[in-house]
C-alpha cells in the first residue's frame, strides 16, 4: 500500500477541520498552543516512518503517558493490580466522581484519572519513592521510543497540579477507601509529571511498536511485556481508551488507541505498524477532534480494522 | 489448527465449572433449564464444523438476538438509527433506567435493553406492524443460519410479556421522551418474540459467518450488509456486547461477541471463523459463565484474538 | 390582624411577576390557561374567608391531590403504608426514576409521583376496583371541602393519561420491583382522575382545616384522622411537599404545603387557618412563581411561620 | 407540665435500646467511646433546667458545630452566602461527592460536610485567617452557652485531620469549581477543629435558645441575628438537620434539630426551649439512634411538635 500518498490524502481532506475544535484551556502551557496543527506518522516493523505535516514538533502527551504507566504496572504487578482497579468501560467523562463512589473508591479502569492515578500510586510504592517511579516511567517511554532525547517539561507539571484540585479530590478520595498508598499529593505530582513529558509523532507511532507486535520491540528485540499482557493493553485501549467516546472511536475506527488533551492519539495495527497523530483542537469529549478523524479515514482507505 | 481436538480440551476443562453458575429464573421457561449442560461449535468459512458437548440442544438465544435485529436496522436505517441511540459502552447493569434518563430517553447503545426495545420499535415502523417486524427477523435469522426450521417458542414470549414489567418501563421512559414511534406495549411485545427464538450452537456459529466475513455469506455468496456496517456491528459487540462486563470480555475474550441470559455466546473470529458456546448457568453479569471461560480458554489456546 | 389589608397588598407587591413564570405546557388542557390570573384565600378555624383576585376560579389542583389520596391512605394503613413508601425528601425532581433505580422500587415519599402512584395503588387493593377507589379520594376532597360540587374534570383526566409515558414508566417500573398490586396502567388511571379534580382557593383553603386542627375539621367536628397522623402529615408537606424546591420553601416561606402543577399551592397554619393560592405560572421547579412569593409575604408580614 | 417526671420516664423507656446503636469507629478518640451512656437537658427560657443521665458528661459534638458556624456565616454574608450553597435536603449520605458533581461544586446545604467545609472557608476568608476563623466560632459557642470553658479537643481534632481524606476529596473538588476561596487543607483542618468542641447537654440545651427566641438569648438579652435569620436556620435544621434521614426526624420528632457523630443531638422547640440529648450508639444514618427515639418519645408526649 502507499502509505505515504494515502496520509497525504488525509491531511488535505482533515485541512478544512482545524478550526473546529477547542484547545485545552485549563492550563495556560496548553491553552496557548497553535490550533491549526496537523501531524501524522506511520512506523513500520522494521522501522520505516511515513509522516505528514509537524511530525517533529513536540508536544505534551498528556493521557497517552497512561499506556505506558500501565504497561509498567502490569508488568510488576500482574494480576494483582487488578485488586486496586478494573478493566470495565465508565461510561462518564474521564474526571468523574460519581462511579467511583458507587464502586467504593476502585477506579473502572487504569485509563480515567482516577485509575492512571492510582497506577502512579502503585509505581511510587514499588519503587519506594517518587522520583525514582517517575524516572521509571521516563525511562521505559525513552526506551520503548528508543530516544534518550525525551523529557517532562517543567514548567508544564507544575501548572497541572497548580490546577490539579480535581485530580486531588479523586486521590483522596481512593485514599478514603483505602485504595491508594501513598499520600494523595504524590501520586498526583508523580502523574502529572509523567503527564508532562513531551514528543512527536515520530517518536510515538515508534513507541507503539511493542504492542502491535506481542510485547516484544520489533526493531531491538527487546521483551517488555507478555504476548498475553500486550493484547489485553491492546484491548482495555480499544474499549476505554477515549473515555466516554471509546464506542465511537471502536466504530469509526476500529483500532486499539489513546488520546491525551494535548491533542494527540496513538493507535496500534496489529502485526504491523503504530501510528500517531496530533491536532490539538479538541472535540466535546475531549479527545483531538481532526486526529479522531485522520485515523477514521486511514482505516476506511485502508480497511486496517481489526474488526 | 486440530480445533476438534481444542475444543475438546476446553470441554473437559470446564466440566468442573457447570455448577458455579446460576440460571435466569425470572421467568419460569428459562428457570427449569438443567444447569450442567455444555456445547461450542466453531464453523468455518467452507461449512466444516466443530462440535462437542450437546451441540444439537435447542435454547432461547434471548439477547443474541439483538445481534440481527441491529443488523436488519442498520442495514434498513443507515446513520438515521444513531439519531435513535449511540453506540458507547454504558458501564451500567443491561436494564438501567439512571442513564436513559441522564440522556433524554437516548440509549447507549442498541444491546442494552432500551436499544434493543428501540431497534423493534424502528423495525415496526419500517415494516408498517408488529407481526411483519417479527417475520422478518425471525426470516433475516433463518437466512444467515440457513434453517428454515428455526421458530420462536410462543410460551417463552408471552412468560417474557407477563414478567416484562422493567422493559415496559424502558419503552414508557423513551416514549415520554419521544424516542419511540409505536406502543410501548407493540415494541416490547415484537423484542419478546425475538429473544425467544430457539438455536443449538451449530445454528448460532454458523449464523455468524456474515459478520466474520464483512457482511457477506462465505458459503452462499448473499451480501446482507456492507463491509463497513459488518465491522461496525464487531466494534459494537466488542465494547457493549456483555453489558458492564464488556470490558473483561474484551480483555480476557479479546473477540467480539454477544451473550444471553439463556445461556448461548456467539463470537467472530474476523476473516476466519463464528463461534457459538451453551451453558446455562449464569455470573454475576448476567452472562454464561462456563460459556466466558470456554471463550477465553480458546483464545489462549489458539491466540485468535483480534488484539 | 387585618388579614384583608395582608392579603391585599400581597396582592399589589406580586402583580408586577405574573408574567415570570411558565404556564404547565405538557398537556392542552393546562397550556390554554391564562397565565395572568392570581387568587389567595384565608380560611379562619369558625369559617370565615379572606379572598383577593379569583377566588371563584375553578383550576386543576394536580398534585394538591396528593395530600388528600396520602390522608386516606394513612388513614386505611397507618405504618403498613410505609412498607411501599419513605417519607424522605427526595433531592431530586417529581418525576425521576434515578433514585427509584436505586432504592430498589420503593419511593421515596407520597408526594413524588411515584410516591403518589403507589399510594393509588393501595387504595385501588382496599377498595377494590379503580373506580372506586376515585369515588372515595373524591368524596373525601368534598367532605374536607364541605362542597359536594367539586367533580374530576374528564377531558383534563383523559388527556393526562395520553402523556402520562412518564408515569406509566414509573409504575412499571415499581411493579418490576413488586412494589405495586394492581396493574401500571389502572394506577396511573386512577391517580389521573384525581389528579384533574378542579377547586378554587376557597375550597381549597377550607379543605385544609382538617390539617390545621389535628386531624379533626373544626367547623362540622367531624374527626378525619387522628392527631399524631395530622402532625405527619404536615412533616412530610414541610419536607417533600415541593418537590426538590422543598427546603426553599421551607426556608422562605415555613409553613407545610403542597404545590400543584396547575398553578395552585395549599399551606397550612398550624392551630390557626388553612391557605390557598393559586397563580398559574410556574417557576423552574415546577411551583406556582406567584404563589410561592405570595405565601413569603404572607409569612414575612404576618410572622406565622412554624418556626 | 411536670418535665422532669416526663424526661424520667423516657430515660426508662429507652434504657433497653442502649446497645442497640453502633459507636462512630472511624477515628480511635471516638471509637473508644462507652456506648450505653444517655443523658437529656431542657433549658427553658428563665435558665431553668431539668436533666436526666450524664448530663455533664463532654462529648465532642462534631456536625452540631455546624449550626454555630451557619448561624455566624449567615450573620457575615446574609444572601450572599446562598452563592455557594443552596438550602436543599440532598436525599443522600452526608458525604457524598455524587450530588456535588451534578451540581457544579455547590453543596445542596451548610449541614452536609461539603457545605459546612464551605462555611469554613467563608469564615477563613472574613476572618483573614484559619485560626482566628476557629476562634470566633469557638467564642460564639462559649458566648451562646454563656461558658467560657467550653474547648476542643487538640486529639481528636488532629485524629479528624488523620482519617480526613474524604472531607479533603470535597474541598477539593469544590476549589476545582472555584467554589472555595482558601486551600482545602486549611479549610478542612478549621471545621475539624470545631467540630472537635466538647460539651454536654446541659451546655448544649442552653446554647440552643437563641433560635428558641428568633435570635435573642431570652436571658441575657444578647441580639445574635435577626427573627428571619433565625426562623430559617431552624428550616434548615428540619429538612437538613439529620441527612438522608431528615424527613424521617421531621416526621417522628416534628422539630427543628441538628445530629453530630459523637452521639448528640440538638432540637428547638420554638417560644419555648432548647433540648439537647446524648447517647454514642448511632443509627444506620449516622444519628444517635437513642437520642432519637428520646426526642420522639418527648414530642409523643408533650405534643410539642411544631406541627
Amino acid at each position: 500500500m502507499d502509505y505515504q500518498s494515502i496520509i497525504n490524502d488525509i491531511s488535505d481532506e482533515v485541512s478544512s477541520l482545524l478550526r473546529a475544535g477547542k484547545v485545552a484551556d485549563y492550563i495556560p502551557a496548553l491553552a496557548g498552543v497553535n490550533p491549526e496543527q496537523f501531524a501524522m506518522t506511520l512506523t513500520l516493523f522494521d522501522g520505516t516512518q511515513y509522516s505528514v505535516g509537524q511530525a517533529d514538533t513536540l508536544f505534551s502527551i498528556q493521557s497517552i503517558s497512561k499506556v505506558f504507566s500501565f504497561t509498567l504496572a502490569l508488568k510488576l504487578y500482574r494480576k494483582e493490580l487488578y485488586k486496586r482497579m478494573g478493566v470495565e468501560p465508565s461510561g462518564n467523562p474521564f474526571n468523574s466522581l460519581v462511579q467511583l463512589e458507587k464502586e467504593q473508591g476502585k477506579p473502572r479502569n487504569p485509563f480515567i484519572n482516577a485509575g492512571a492515578i492510582n497506577v502512579a500510586d502503585a509505581l511510587i510504592s514499588h519503587y519506594g519513592d517518587e522520583e525514582r517511579a517517575f524516572r521509571e516511567v521516563l525511562e521505559f517511554i525513552q526506551d520503548v521510543s528508543d530516544d534518550k532525547t525525551i523529557e517532562s517539561n517543567k514548567v508544564v507539571a507544575s501548572s497541572e497540579m497548580e490546577h490539579g484540585y480535581r485530580n486531588l479530590a479523586l486521590a483522596n478520595f481512593m485514599k478514603s477507601f483505602n485504595n491508594l498508598d501513598n499520600s494523595p499529593q504524590k501520586a498526583v505530582e508523580t502523574y502529572s509529571k509523567y503527564c508532562s513529558v513531551e514528543m512527536n509523532t515520530k517518536m510515538l507511532s515508534r513507541a507503539m511498536l511493542y504492542l502491535a507486535n506481542d510485547g516484544i520491540d520489533p526493531i531491538t528485540g527487546r521483551v517488555y511485556i507478555t504476548e498475553s499482557q500486550s493484547k489485553r493493553i491492546n484491548a482495555v485501549m480499544l474499549t476505554c481508551g477515549h473515555y466516554d467516546a471509546s464506542g465511537d472511536f471502536a466504530f469509526n475506527v476500529g483500532l486499539p488507541g489513546k488520546s491525551g488533551v494535548g491533542g494527540g492519539i496513538v493507535a496500534v495495527v496489529p502485526k504491523l505498524m503504530g501510528i500517531a497523530v496530533f491536532s490539538p483542537g479538541l472535540n466535546l469529549q475531549g479527545n483531538s477532534l481532526v486526529g479522531t478523524k485522520a485515523l477514521e479515514l486511514f482505516t476506511t482507505k485502508t480497511k486496517l480494522s481489526i474488526f
